[in-house]
């Protein structure tokens, strides 16, 4: 074990940031990564399995949000009430971080593989909403459906937060989008 | 050129789909795709990029039914509608090919970077029929959320087709399962 360095992740995912912008996600190496930081190579793999992880550690905290507010959502409540709460509660995690969120994307969209991940991620996101919808006794397709329905919100409405400036509040956001789908497939 | 070989692209797409399923996609090399099929390595290329696109080549006409069917839906049809008629019809031209399908499928679940592959595929097809809603008038969120929507219920009407036996008619699923949409959007 090394010694203890303060805030050695959040020091290593700007530095892994502002390399990928720099000179792209494939030509940064873990050596760059952690000299920038001021830190190890060893201190870099205690803290994320490859500099792919950098990008993608965030997830899993997204995933635990989703599952437990879909699980945690009052008992009467519609399945897509259910996702659309922990859609929007996701949105409050996510817009804390909104300049973060922009350079992650950027540096996404540039790299095919990145973007590949970034769509599994989101796959198995839905199909985690689909399941803890499952256990509360909601059958197929309908949790399937609704699962990718809270997805597809979330996709669609976190570009549009990302890519129209003054898009204050991701939430909001989401709200409007769940209504807005609600509207597309009723017909209207 | 080489000489005229009948039905060369079917013979090395069925000898690929055995291979992949016999030996595992990675271990599959296009020498052996080819050998199986009778034919040349030199014919394999003529007709695929390589061993992956043996998978994916289809999709390029199902993006194509997609688009036109969207574009062509009479003038005062719902997004959403346009859309349904859309995947419908390419739930006929899927259906025609069950057992193909259902064996690409296990090739696919099988290889973590195949199923990257199709998902990128798939927001591929949602993001093509949104812009055939946008060239049709239909704004954002609404072109976006609508493409995404016709996407969400392929995934789900076709899985279900390939892992229930006994579901005969695909472009039907794919009906019941827009119902089914609509219904859990509505909170029902």
């Amino acid at each position: 074990m090394g010694r203890w360095e303060p805030n050695a992740r959040g020091r290593l995912e700007q530095a892994a940031m502002e390399l990928f912008l720099e000179r792209g996600f494939e030509q940064a190496t873990v050596t760059e990564i952690a000299g920038r930081a001021g830190l190890t190579q060893r201190t870099f793999f205690r803290h994320f399995a490859d500099k792919r992880e950098v990008l993608f550690y965030g997830q899993e905290m997204l995933r635990d949000l989703l599952v437990s507010a879909v699980a945690g959502a009052p008992e009467p409540a519609a399945p897509i009430d259910a996702v659309a709460d922990a859609v929007v509660a996701a949105g409050g995690l996510l817009q804390e971080r909104r300049e973060y969120a922009r350079r992650r994307q950027i540096v996404i969209d540039a790299n095919p593989e990145l973007r590949e991940r970034e769509l599994i991620k989101l796959a198995g996101l839905a199909e985690a909403m689909a399941d803890a919808l499952r256990k509360r006794g909601v059958s197929d397709p309908a949790a399937s459906l609704t699962g990718e329905a809270g997805i597809a919100v979330l996709k669609v409405a976190f570009g549009r937060w990302l890519s129209e400036p003054g898009q204050p509040d991701l939430p909001q956001l989401m709200r409007e989008s769940f209504s807005e789908l609600k509207a597309v497939t009723a017909g209207q």
